[in-house]
């Protein structure tokens, strides 16, 4: 820390990312990637002849972009915000929607971000506690005097809401933002995008790092009320207009028009999500029910940091949480099947050791 | 504006980029991007191939990155950060180095985001007046009580401080962060980051946008003590920390190592603007000593607005701002040789009207 740095930042405890190796030797199940490339539309948008276009600042309101996400959203440009990945959506929320010094709340379990953002914009967090199974209780959130904050499906235990408890839960809280961080939502939940309409408190978040296949290309969206919209934009042209590289505006339009490719690569991801499930129930493991590209996980004979130290050391990278609540579990992306098998060998490996 | 946005920001004003025109029709000198395209090692960095890397996050520390600008800089890793354009950086300095509620210093002539960084982060902006000629005097801002914010060359007048009165100011502010933009430095000024390893008060701005032709590849940088920047990084991984596209990344190496490619077409871009200027001159029109890729320029015989609106009739763009200082000028970005030729033949038209 420099001598300069802002007191209000002193005391920062920064987000920590999951591990990016630089080498690739490692099959990587610890960030939630896609296994799968980018759709051959995506992929035939980066070109020499694309990067021509580089030279020109991007269109800072990205409208043919918005254009294209709001037609496969079934909403119009002005319901359509976007960004350089969802988190930054995610700070400009915090941002935005909390009173000066007010409160914001979400599970104990979820996002690690959430506190981080919290603490940067000097808001007081309130983390409500997931109940046993780690589903959440709608009721927790009713009557709350801050921005509400929810991932559907829940990171990172891929349990999710359903819709009638989100409208609940904008139901009873007409006078604050409802987020719903929907970064997992293509692998088997319900989106609350439909609700968009009938909730002018709704904000949902979406990535295309998870179900798009490209975490790479630093690309998220929020929908909702034009207003909240509006307010984003207002924030986003006192920080950094030009916020969307040319060819990532490209690249997503080209994925929006992609939908059956993604569409199959979901399909393939929940086949082999469930596959994997059903394979370490066999081996005695907890699996915690998820509709997301991850599974979290625990067993009875090997702690959840053995675990995660021993895949490692064969290989794998798999997503372990100091967290006390859930230090005993793993949470694991769901690669190929291939991949899984991989991981599943290594986990039969290490079992055999633990239980000599 | 929603209901819910934080009353923070309910006055904010936020930045009105320069028009983006996404028909192309016009001769575009409004936004001082280059007219070249960027270098062939950065145009094959985008390819197809290169795409399937977009199903990874990228490197969250951008390692490579900051190893090649820190090679061409004379730096090393730890002395440079990277972000999603300059603005990006701009809006960290703002909120890094400043003390709540404190003051920034900059010239009244200057660009334009200054003040809205300021208003964003509740900062008194104090703006000294830049002398009659435009050029800034160093001595106004010894002692400033908040950090100082220098663009040299200054926009839009292209106005230059000389190394030794930027080694004053720094001398002058040892408790202070002087941030020098220098985001027009390639095009004939000289670099205070020859003073990094003296000042630990001092920190580079620089963008991609500009000298290298990548103004939609979103990508500046920041060089100073490691201080400074492991501030800069707190803020990141407290916000975005996968800030810059994979692919972007990759091009933003591949510039680096194009240096001969870029420093030519910047002395191209340098004889094209002396050309222009005499030819201006010869015309009647005061045109202030520039250094950057743009001159700022004003005509007895048409002012600032018609002519303005008068180029834009006849397709061509350059940028004209209403501040009562400056409504007379207009600042032309300078293209090539054949675009000044045919902003030439227009302006020539114009005045023969103004004549009549």
């Amino acid at each position: 820390m420099s001598r300069f740095f802002s007191e209000k930042f002193n005391s920062l405890d920064p987000y920590v990312p999951g591990e990016q190796p630089r080498d690739m030797k490692y099959v990587k199940l610890n960030t939630n990637e896609s296994p799968y490339p980018p759709s051959p539309e995506v992929l035939a948008s980066m070109s020499p002849e694309n990067a021509g276009k580089l030279r020109l600042y991007p269109d800072p309101e990205s409208a043919a972009l918005k254009d294209a996400i709001g037609k496969a959203e079934g909403l119009g440009r002005e319901n359509v915000y976007v960004a350089n990945g969802s988190d930054d959506i995610l700070n400009f929320a915090f941002m935005a929607f909390s009173k000066p010094g007010g409160k914001v709340y979400f599970p104990d379990l979820t996002y690690g971000f959430y506190p981080v953002f919290a603490a940067l914009h000097g808001l007081e967090a309130v983390e409500i506690p997931v109940k046993e199974d780690f589903s959440i209780d709608p009721a927790d959130y009713f009557g709350a005097d801050g921005m509400v904050v929810i991932a559907n499906p829940n990171a990172p235990t891929g349990r999710i809401l359903q819709l009638d408890d989100i409208r609940k839960i904008l139901e009873n809280n007409r006078d604050n933002v409802v987020l719903i961080d929907e970064a997992y939502v293509d692998f088997g939940a319900e989106s609350a995008v439909c609700l968009t309409g009938e909730y002018d408190n709704l904000l949902v978040c979406r990535t295309y790092s998870k179900s798009r296949s490209m975490a790479g290309a630093r690309l998220g969206y929020a929908l909702g009320d034009k207003a909240l919209i509006a307010d984003l934009e207002t924030l986003k042209f006192s920080t950094n207009p030009y916020n969307i590289n040319i060819l990532t505006q490209l690249a997503g339009i080209a994925a929006m028009e992609s939908e059956e490719y993604y569409r199959d690569r979901c399909l393939a991801i929940q086949a082999t999500r469930e596959k994997t499930a059903a394979e370490l129930i066999k081996r005695g493991f907890t699996v915690i029910p998820s509709m997301a590209n991850f599974i979290f996980v625990k067993s009875d004979r090997i702690s959840g940091e053995d675990l995660y130290r021993g895949l490692r050391e064969r290989g794998v990278l798999i997503r372990h949480f100091d967290k006390e609540r859930i230090k005993d579990y793993n949470r694991v992306t769901i690669g190929t099947d291939e991949e899984m098998d991989i991981f599943l060998c290594c986990v039969d490996e290490m079992l055999k050791g633990a239980s000599k």
